[in-house]
């Protein structure tokens, strides 16, 4: 519910958001400019925002809900208030959500909610902005306010859908990776840096347990495998000539 | 990050959302509008705009970053990538935050990322809208992810102690992986068998990529790229008497 609105910007931008998380029922109170509902900044919400109603007054926009929320970049402004962190409140709204209609109040961009219009308010909610500076533009407070609410509504947190590289694929990657590794000369020089005497054993090791940091999708094990096939294969058919 | 915005109140109206949930350092890749910086949507964020840095390139501008994040409103639009939703993100963000710079990737207005800016990232994020209407406002999506980013940002999560390789290296090692590529015959081969014709572009894209989802420290892109140094100079050196 837009109460007082300046800028028809705004209403388009809150339209928008309203559609992008799922809320239906834009209300307008007073706002400034008559002619709002064409405006541009609705991308993709332009029905939602032709089927806003429009009131004189909070009173007349609020009656047939059961919770009316304020909000407000202020805690201080409103003693008189239950002021709670947006997450918080949003839980309780989700909760009333189910039991009725529920008012979430957006001020001017100016001076916000007037202690009039406050009155209106069961309880206020305020976004967790930095003290130095709390006023966030209208149209993304609202974006704020609505991601919130629909956050976590839904049921299940999706799964990661990558397979991963099998213990059996990195074992046959980590081979392939010492014979191109030793074909280069690399494990030769390696070697020698930590004293060249010593078995071949701790440097696979040291080759096994990079190629399990590396975290390989099973797509992406297979990809490195055919570099390195590539590689093994033309650093022994060059080499011959030696 | 901005890349390529259109609209320079969108650059204020990130600058504002920045300033409000308490993240200073404002990059901006090739804007349209270069006289972005008096922008009047800047509310109260009008130090933070003027500082902002310019880049010609992504790659340039997420140089000194250990991770590097992609915003996507499609899901299906990278099958390359992982995808995670905002909330699993932003998780993961803050923790890597205690060890390094890490960038957030917001694309045009009208296109989102492009396939090579894409590729620049690890992985991207998804702000959980409706299915119906994905798309949202760039300053908005700025202000939602913010939110959560700040979020529960108490003071002691738990730290990552490994310190990941930054992007500058990931972009060498990349380079230096495609020469050795070249020189085994892969990339050849590999051109040749999704029709030779096309420019390398898409292979160089498809190359960055693997070597984001490496998930490398600092010290195993060391590792990598030692290893593939020894096998591109005896690739090369073997390689003459052919």
């Amino acid at each position: 519910m837009l109460v007082n609105t300046r800028n028809p910007l705004n209403i388009g931008a809150a339209a928008r958001a309203m559609s992008n998380f799922g809320f239906a029922r834009l209300r307008v109170v007073n706002p400034f400019e008559l002619a709002f509902r064409e405006v541009r900044s609705a991308v993709g919400a332009a029905p939602l925002l032709a089927r806003a109603e429009e009131f004189k007054s909070v009173a007349d926009a609020v009656a047939d809900c059961s919770l009316v929320v304020g909000t407000s970049a202020l805690s201080r402004r409103s003693p008189e208030h239950v002021v709670r962190e947006l997450q918080q409140g949003a839980r309780l709204v989700r909760k009333r959500l189910a039991a009725g209609n529920v008012a979430l109040l957006f001020g001017s961009e100016k001076r916000g909610l007037s202690n009039e219009e406050l009155s209106h308010c069961h309880w206020l909610m305020r976004i967790p902005t930095r003290e130095e500076h709390r006023s966030m533009n209208l149209g993304q407070a609202v974006a704020v306010c609505l991601y919130e609410l629909a956050r976590n509504a839904k049921p299940a947190a999706e799964k990661e859908k990558v397979s991963r590289a099998a213990a059996g694929d990195l074992e046959r990657l980590t081979s392939l990776l010492l014979e191109v590794l030793q074909a280069s000369g690399y494990l030769k020089t390696a070697l020698g840096k930590t004293e060249g005497k010593r078995s071949a054993a701790p440097m696979a090791e040291k080759i096994r347990r990079f190629a399990r940091r590396l975290n390989l999708s099973a797509t992406d094990a297979r990809l490195l495998a055919g570099m390195l096939r590539q590689m093994d294969w033309k650093l022994r058919t060059s080499a011959k000539p030696d």
